[in-house]
């Protein structure tokens, strides 16, 4: 029988090649997405053209509201989303325990389908030093997903994915692009404005620029 | 200075106990509810209640849509809640992950108003066999949420308080009373009707009836 996997999936560069992995893997795939305060909802539509473009089961967009505890430029009006700095601060765009809170969620929706493998496009190459993007702490998570569930009290272990942990930004755009991701259809940046254009200088932006020149592959991103 | 903590905060007998702890023990206490598709919403209410009576700095209710999930019949109208039954399965009133999912909401609370003290009313004595009430649960999400945020990451120390864990019912109904706790408030019933009466033969009930006879203490609950 085809084995379940569950996507974390914001419709994003990195998750949309996550989910192609998965696919590729032999999983029937369950996306699931976030409508958690951000800013803007393009993330949400380009969640949902690529999970339908692959061919998804289903695709889950769960409501939570972590803007009202605020704490992050990407959930609080009040903070503004800096340019890309290359020094070693973790930036504003940091949104508290973001990953275990989208984790979690995955780990009941894994559970409530019979699905033991979870899938997170989390990479500690090119990223904004966000604790929770580390291999420790996806390994501390795989150990409390096995003491937090009924699979876990039954004996079955829950097991998380994360197959662009080691990649670098170009590595992950010629593994999509060799699994069928149009990345033109993708959004990273964290200030589209209101035609949906990236801004090009945010974090974001950065690391994907560089992830296409890398990979010597024109870039679809539609910039202003 | 005083320290500040956040409590995972239904208004039901556990949790109102837990608030009662931590305010006793000197915290500035920061209440955290959810509203998450369970079936009603005198839950919500009553947490409204006991805060202020608690005198918390600040309530937040965070919407978190677990119903589009389903698999439990606190949250899927299509599965019913049923009475208590002394067999050692997990009973269909187990939401998936939700412990692991509320922890990590509260852990970015937590983050996001500067306090590194979590209390959660989980109790592995009187309760029914969820598998996210277990210490070894508890102790692994402390690791993780050690690795999961700045504080982890500079090195300062998130804390777990569990204070009712090693209690009997009796036990946290007599602690609460001690500590001004009016029962009478908190709600504990899986299934109140439309007036707010609860059922007396839920899992939840079962357990709270039983602590008050314990205890020697009348019980204040509106029973049908």
């Amino acid at each position: 029988m085809q084995k379940k996997a569950v996507i974390l999936f914001s419709g994003g560069l990195d998750s949309t090649t996550c989910l192609a992995v998965a696919k590729d893997m032999g999983f029937k795939t369950y996306a699931l997405s976030f409508d958690y305060g951000q800013k803007h909802s393009f993330e949400l539509e380009a969640a949902n053209i690529n999970a339908k473009d692959f061919g998804v089961e289903e695709h889950k967009v769960v409501n939570v509201g972590l803007n009202i505890l605020g704490g992050s430029a990407l959930t609080d009006k009040s903070i503004e989303v800096p340019d890309f700095s290359s020094n070693k601060e973790i930036p504003n765009t940091y949104v508290p325990a973001r990953n275990t809170i989208f984790l979690s969620i995955a780990l009941g929706y894994a559970e409530t389908i019979g699905s033991s493998d979870i899938f997170i496009g989390i990479n500690a190459v090119d990223y904004s030093g966000y604790p929770d993007c580390r291999p420790e702490f996806l390994d501390a998570f795989e150990v409390l997903a096995n003491l937090a569930t009924k699979k876990g009290v039954e004996g079955s272990k829950v097991k998380l994915h994360a197959p662009l942990l080691r990649l670098d930004k170009a590595e992950i755009i010629k593994l999509g692009v060799s699994l069928g991701v149009d990345y033109g259809k993708t959004t990273s940046c964290y200030r589209l404005d209101a035609s949906g254009r990236a801004c090009g200088l945010c974090d974001s932006c950065h690391y994907r620029r560089l992830g296409f020149l890398g990979a010597g592959i024109e870039d679809p991103t539609n910039y202003k």
